[in-house]
């Protein structure tokens, strides 16, 4: 708050009350109505800052919401222009299409990796219902109870910022 | 800023020099003494909370930024879900995957439009380099010199929140 210190020099603490002759008041009447006139300017003034700032971060905000949502749409183009260049072979070769087709589907992996959500693999794991959503149970020989037998379909980002969980099936005890 | 409105109630405005009988001025110059210090407080106090809300105006952009990022990137979780959909059929149905993959372009087109970024359909219209990007030009009947004769790769926005431009061949006068 650099700018915005109080005028600690011009504090009233080195007047005290009495201080000089008594007699005429008004000159240090004066002073000290100055001073207040001052303070009270300068109170008005932090108090409009603090007004006009909270305005300001509203819009830093949503500036910085459409920024990021531009940011994070543009990531995707190379997808869909690889996604329409490996269908442009498809009447005369679909099997080169599918071949394109898994390109671009790691291609779309990676995007999403490099925004900070990559792909989880839960195979094998032991079951969390912080981060696995449970949509069947298994159970045969090999599997271990408790874990994640098999992933249905895949979740997305760390732990922590998860952007949606795995749907698996369980492994359970034979019953 | 009815948080922070300076108390004109309490101003000195009422208070005139001489306002009171001469003599002992010290009631007056106390009053005026404590109504400094309180100023003097409630300045500091603003000045604080303004320095406060800039360190969670900062907090609040990077908040945002990081809840959008999510969001959008949520929001294509689908179109890689229908691509992995579509290549399941690879090896039995070649054939299915093309019609499976084209679905899955028209929603991921879908995605976009839904971001606020519709894909652009330039053929025809006049060319403009703010929102074209020129990658040759071509001349021949049927062609309107000066429009946008054909489109290489589409662009994505409208024309105030262009994504990328549109890269296009230029209908020119035969030379």
């Amino acid at each position: 708050m650099s700018d915005h210190e109080a005028p600690t020099t011009e504090a009233p603490t080195s007047e005290t009350p009495g201080d000089q002759a008594a007699g005429n008041d008004a000159p240090e009447r004066v002073d000290q109505a100055r001073q207040i006139a001052e303070l009270e300017d300068a109170w008005r003034r932090t108090a409009a800052e603090l007004d006009n700032f909270r305005k300001q971060c509203a819009r830093d905000v949503v500036r910085g919401r459409e920024q990021e949502r531009a940011a994070v749409a543009t990531s995707w183009l190379p997808v869909l222009d690889n996604l329409e260049r490996a269908l442009e072979h498809a009447s005369s070769d679909p099997d080169s299409v599918v071949e394109g087709v898994r390109a671009v589907l790691a291609q779309a992996v990676g995007v999403l990796a490099d925004l900070g959500y990559p792909r989880r693999d839960d195979a094998g794991r032991a079951f969390d219902p912080a981060v696995h959503e449970a949509v069947g149970t298994v159970s045969g020989e090999g599997l271990t109870p408790g874990t994640v037998a098999h992933v249905v379909r895949p979740g997305y980002g760390p732990d922590d910022k998860l952007l949606r969980p795995a749907a698996v099936v369980v492994a359970t005890r034979a019953s």
